[in-house]
């Protein structure tokens, strides 16, 4: 038996991989790509609450987050306002946020997160 | 009591999280913008110094840097010669450096560090 | 004796760190950047596999990795084909991957792994 266990993997990638306590979440994106930035924002949450979940965690135990942006001048306040509504009191991740491109020409969204896993 | 340790927590984010040993800390920037890379470089280190101190570890211990940088070519050359001199010896981190873009137009640089805690 | 061991350490950076089980490399690039994506992925990951293996570990035991590229739209398929052939069965890593500007203007991809060390 592996000391490492992993989510939803292809050749690839995995969306999660958890080792020793620690919760590894790789680049997370919205399915639907036709909506602005909020919500593709909260789809991308959504996804990393379940993977979270998964990996026996929650957000109230994220450690960091990268948050990568299509476009950060006009999308990083709608951005935030989904980010803030959705972090855990006192529990917010360290982070760090920057714009790049990406393949998708409709995607605005990707956030990469690492947790701790489940208290022992 | 959490097995998890914040440092200057909001809603938003962390500056630093410390869990099982780890020391996570977030894209951290100057405040005076108004600096060129060296100045604003220098700034950035010494805000990493003093959340890494309150984190019980030091410079000494980095293991995983990330530098952003607003104007790679320009600015490459001055940022490499203050990271330099301030990497402890034989203990530099592992690192990875690109240009990006930034929401705040006269940042020139963001750093985000992955350190060992305290020797136990 | 230190608690963490640091691999082809210089004054600017580490190429792998290990620390309680894990294993940090840093930002990899290839050697002749006169090759296409396809050559320079291919020589990234070949110094990738040594790094693992100086650290007592192997492509299998990869927890995350990050990906970027100099342009995207043109060589993501290319990288990507390469990257499929390398990953180990069941055992490809978290990635996210973006374009962000190198410093050296033939550079088309740089990686950086996370990974478990060896299996105690």
């Amino acid at each position: 038996m592996s000391d490492i266990t992993r989510f939803e993997v292809s050749t690839r990638l995995s969306r999660a991989a958890v080792y020793q306590g620690l919760v590894f979440i790789g680049g997370t994106t919205p399915d639907d790509r036709t909506q602005e930035i909020k919500g593709q924002t909260a789809q991308a949450l959504k996804k990393i609450d379940k993977l979270l979940a998964d990996a026996g965690t929650d957000k109230s135990r994220l450690l960091s987050a990268q948050i990568w942006l299509a476009d950060i001048e006009r999308d990083i306040g709608g951005m935030n306002k989904v980010w803030m509504s959705w972090t855990a009191p006192q529990a917010a991740p360290t982070r760090a946020t920057a714009q790049v491109k990406f393949a998708s020409k409709d995607l605005l969204v990707e956030i990469t997160v690492t947790a701790a896993g489940a208290t022992i």
